[in-house]
């Protein structure tokens, strides 16, 4: 299935293996042959003769016939004729270490392409170009097809790695970390198989119980999504994306766009998938160490165990620091402690055992503690204490983990490299870290993935649009040859849409003016609406609080003379009577299309605030339900919305229904680029979401392209 | 001066010395032979005899004369007859490593008063009790006179520790990671001398380089504040200050207090004193690594060399994030590493000399971007390659640290553990680190003390204030049994400060308010001003865009008659009629006060968002003009001042003086517990500020105490 053939090969051909020392040919046949792999190793030199003491055969096509993985470490110039050969033989799986190919230039990326498309043609799955190789640690397989400098620890880890030579440094320190892993691949140009092609493999396999990625780029989002959102329910995994500052942020017009640079893609991305992002490569592994050694826990509720006050501070800062609680411990627990502990000794959370705590101390106050139903999780702490060996304290906490499997035990060892050397020699199942707030970050990544798996899956809710009056818009647009609407016309789209826009009526004279507010209601918003000019409030186009005819009039007939005096009233398309809705909670929220992830839905703070606080979030379109709800909570001000300092709590079904309608919008409707609703006024009267004001830019193009 | 006798002394009594092993009399005069004690170590023991081959003196009075120093190990009772003895025969130091004091409770505090007025009243200095001892590392003195687990390594670091235990812990560490100190000092109950006597100590001692503080409490923050921020100017001061989560927040009725929990203060004085704060262990030592091995720099512009492109990338993200500059290697440099690096390796930085970089490539890289005068620091990133040794590139790195003493490097080694143990064994001269992160973390650390040692040392204005119409306003209230001002009241005690506040004037009738407006000039705001009713807002008592004598006339009577269905009149003072000024800038400033650290300023965002969105920052007072900047640049809102968005720029030295002048208020007359000025707004027209509602807190028996 998928990478059988790659991982769990019954026999491996090494193409290009060499007597030549210190190649890769040589090197990586040593590596298959040391590490024991259980089934044939056949490698092929034309020379033929004896290479590390097994037959070399001269062609691919001489090789015996249970070969499902060829390893090619060829020159670059010779691995489509390998591939070819490979097919012939009936090989179905292809390591290509070889590099020369995409990452040299257009000549190469045009061979890769070349390879890949015989790649498909013959059915096979290819791993590679430019990679490492992959492993496969299950004793029943021992598959090191890799050129990394160390032996592969077995453990439970799935890890995938964009770069070659990071890859093999994480291999390096995850040995010296003591954590295992189950199977790995460096997916190096990853022309097929890439992380994607890895998680679904992983899906179901027993042996990969978490997923680490390292990643400098996300080719195929959408499917990433769908994959990754699915099987993080079932497994945590954890990713390192690296290239965060690199702000490719294009220019752009709306706030929306301005706001949507650096990342804000990726990391919507991966929080939607439900994938844990760590920002460096000891978080990385912190977090691999204690998904390997704990159960996810039923709550966030901590208790601390300690035999020194200061590092118990420190760490109930870290845990509360999370957005974590300290576990109430019961008055019945606080009895048990008191039965056996010394009166100097503290019972409430963190427990203080005081420096000369006894290892049965260690033991009994652990267990009771973690014995507590109100109790989810347990830090232990040691500090070095004359009598009192680090070692069998870390035994003791390892007993106790086997005998209460259900709920995390971590351990802050406050202690030498020693201690954590000594471990890396023994079987451990408890995560021990020398810091407390490594332990609390640790515990906040269980919560997280805790959180994650309880959280609904979500739908993607159909909401109907009057298509064609939308269609119509902008195709009208577009056939004038312009990539924006008008601020009427972006209303209407948004209309059509289904979203909530503010009462308005277009006049084209003073009287239709003044006709249109009467119907309207005083006081007014009255606001130029143009083809040409879209920056309405830079050209004094936008008067508010209208209150009478007579100021409507005076203000209709300033405006047209400004707008004349500066050689504005081309592009004009009339003046909008808009009613002035009466709200001092001023919100946006729009679309920016992200070149490679596609458009984005913004959600936050609005008015005169939003590129100078930018307490704005971003999450990747279609939304599901969900994520609508999770957008405006990611934001501080939705205490705003839910009624903070008076105000009429916010109709919030209508203002997740405004984001869902947007994001259909853009997902449907490819050719939308940018979108801003700014403001999003919630009405002080009864907290409805009413858009008073738009911006949409749109690609000409596509509109004429689309049916 | 001041420690001498106890850091430097001639020779050193141990009262309570012990032949009973593993006890503290037993094992802390082992560990001070043991460690060569350059003077004289005398053991006190009633039986006398012989102790660990020591004449054992039986009385102190039979002490040869030249003791300078006594440590005490005896039960807490009998403490101070020993420093009675110690004093007869004419010891000035002791350390009083015995517990039983403070920590216990009522009665141990009691011991503890009686026993500093005793050390007092002999003119003597005691380090403890309840602590873990001192030492000093210079090895013509060679004193450790403490009962940590491992023997001291020397280096230049001055430490004070609060916690014993923590402490003893954290002298495990420093020795793991090869990290020396010069002296130690486990302060316990700090009861004389505490961190600031060590900071004084060590200002001009050349011996200590860098002074690193684990403190629970700041007893004295103004003297803390004086000295330290003198002192870090000289030499890097890293503190971590436990009790973070502590929130210990009184129930606070004004925006300001209610902002001002956790632990606000002890930021603002570690900020404003120069202290590089350092939120956990890791990092601390992290920072003493970079800081024992690197000049401070002349700038922040990193440039970084590696042999791998996804750590260079990786390294990029988090010195961008850390606001540092990625220098701007010029043509010049890169022709000249073009001249030795192979094609693929790419110049720019950073600079990816490819995996297969020999150390020659490493060794010339280095230079030659270490000389481009664009760059103030390096980072050297190395992954393990065959052939190329991690021990022999660190090599290659202290020799070009030797020669070039001038400029930060900083190596990031992605290999294993092996190799950090084999540099404890040696003597490091460049701070190595297993991952970028760190390594841009410890950059940063440099960076912060290079800015804060260029930050100008700030003045305390003295701004003219009329003290005797603020004292008169605060005692006409205290005297009616108040705790807050009115509005009214609040406004004037601003404006006596001298505080720019709108214009108003107060009415008592329709009549008396239609002819304050009249002189203001419409439109106006309409303020209740209660002795009892200070939510002015809540019951409708502020009517804002009152345009017109008619309107007015009805919103007055409206308002009384509101009030008095309510039964709110008694209370009433009057109605406020202001000038309405023109402002969409609603900014807050005001005072809160901490229990222990005093008056503190607070600046920000204000309105409706102050505390949704927390966009506020906190000094403590008085703060200096340089502070008062400071803090202005320190919130995001900023902008808005700056002119973003069309804004006319607000008159920045006005918002200064503001906040010095109420910084001032506060500090010199300390009755003042609360202060809000929300909003402070920011005119439209030519952008000063102007505080437009106020509300004060007092305490009503500090007004009565003041003269």
């Amino acid at each position: 299935m998928l990478l059988d053939s790659i991982l769990k090969p019954r026999a491996v051909a090494v193409v290009g293996a060499s007597t030549r020392p210190h190649t890769i040919g040589s090197d990586l046949l040593k590596r298959l042959i040391e590490f024991g792999f259980k089934g044939g190793i056949y490698p092929v030199n034309p020379k033929g003769g004896e290479i590390e003491g097994l037959e070399a055969y001269k062609t691919i096509a001489d090789l015996p016939d249970d070969v499902d993985l060829a390893v090619i470490v060829v020159n670059a110039s010779r691995v489509l004729e390998a591939v070819d050969q490979c097919h012939a033989k009936g090989i179905k799986g292809l390591v290509v270490i070889s590099a020369g190919f995409k990452e040299t230039g257009a000549e190469g990326a045009k061979l890769e392409l070349e390879l890949l498309e015989r790649v498909r043609a013959h059915g096979m799955r290819m791993v590679g170009p430019n990679c490492l190789g992959v492993v496969n640690t299950n004793p029943e397989i021992s598959l090191d097809a890799c050129f990394a400098e160390s032996l592969p620890v077995a453990g439970d880890i799935g890890f995938v790695s964009q770069s070659g030579a990071l890859g093999g440094g994480i291999l390096n320190i995850l040995k010296d970390l003591n954590l295992g892993f189950a199977q790995f691949v460096s997916i190096g140009n990853q022309a097929d198989v890439n992380a994607e092609t890895a998680l679904e493999y992983w899906e179901n396999d027993p042996e990969v119980k978490q997923i680490l990625l390292y990643m400098e780029s996300i080719p195929d989002p959408v499917n990433f999504r769908r994959l990754a959102s699915r099987i993080s329910k079932k497994k945590p995994v954890l990713a390192l994306k690296a290239g965060r500052s690199a702000a490719g942020a294009s220019a752009a017009s709306s706030h929306t766009g301005s706001l949507a640079g650096g990342d804000r893609a990726a990391d919507a991305l991966l929080k939607q998938s439900g994938v844990i992002r760590e920002l460096s490569l000891r978080e990385l592994f912190s977090s691999a160490k204690v998904f390997a050694n704990c159960p996810i826990p039923k709550g966030d509720r901590v208790a601390i165990v300690t035999n020194s006050g200061g590092p118990g501070i420190m760490a109930t800062d870290a845990v509360c620091g999370h957005g974590m609680q300290m576990a109430q411990i019961s008055d019945e627990t606080k009895a048990k402690l008191r039965e056996f502990l010394p009166a100097a000794a503290s019972v409430k959370n963190p427990v203080d055992m005081i420096a000369s705590a006894p290892l049965e101390h260690y033991r009994r106050t652990v267990e009771t503690v973690l014995a507590d139903p109100a109790v989810d999780m347990v830090m232990v702490i040691y500090l070095p204490f004359l009598g009192l060996k680090d070692i069998d304290v870390a035994q003791a906490l390892m007993e106790i983990r086997a005998a209460h499997p259900e709920k995390p035990i971590v351990g802050v060892f406050m202690t030498t490299s020693e201690f954590f050397s000594k471990l890396s020699e023994m079987q451990v199942t408890v995560p021990f870290y020398m810091y407390s707030e490594e332990a609390a970050d640790a515990m906040k990544r269980l919560n997280d993935q805790r959180l994650w798996m309880a959280r609904p899956e979500g739908e993607f809710p159909e909401l109907p649009e009057d298509t064609n009056r939308v269609m119509q818009i902008f195709r009208t647009a577009a056939n004038e040859g312009r990539h924006e609407l008008t601020t009427r016309e972006s209303l209407d789209v948004l209309d059509a849409a289904g979203v909530r826009i503010c009462r308005s009526g277009m006049a084209h004279s003073e009287d239709e003016a003044a006709a249109v507010a009467e119907k309207t209601g005083y006081p007014v918003v009255m606001k130029m609406t143009s083809k040409t000019t879209s920056h309405k409030t830079d050209v004094g186009g936008v008067r508010v609080g209208i209150a009478s005819e007579e100021d409507l009039r005076r203000e209709y007939r300033d405006l047209i003379g400004k707008l004349e005096a500066k050689g504005l009233l081309e592009g004009l398309e009339g003046v909008l009577i808009q009613e002035m809705v009466k709200s001092k909670r001023e919100l946006v929220t729009g679309i920016a299309t992200d070149p490679q992830f596609g458009p984005m839905v913004m959600f936050g703070l609005g008015g005169v605030f939003v590129e100078v606080l930018k307490d704005v979030a971003f999450r990747l379109a279609p939304l599901t339900d969900i994520d609508a709800k999770d957008l405006i909570h990611s934001v501080k001000c939705v205490k705003l919305l839910e009624g903070a300092r008076g105000f009429t709590p916010a109709q919030m079904d209508k203002v997740e229904e405004t984001l869902l309608r947007i994001s259909q919008l853009a997902h449907v409707h490819r050719f939308v680029k940018e979108l801003d609703i700014n403001p999003l006024m919630i009405s002080d009267k009864d907290g409805e979401p009413i858009a008073v004001d738009a911006r949409i830019a749109f690609d000409p193009e596509a509109v004429k392209l689309a049916l």
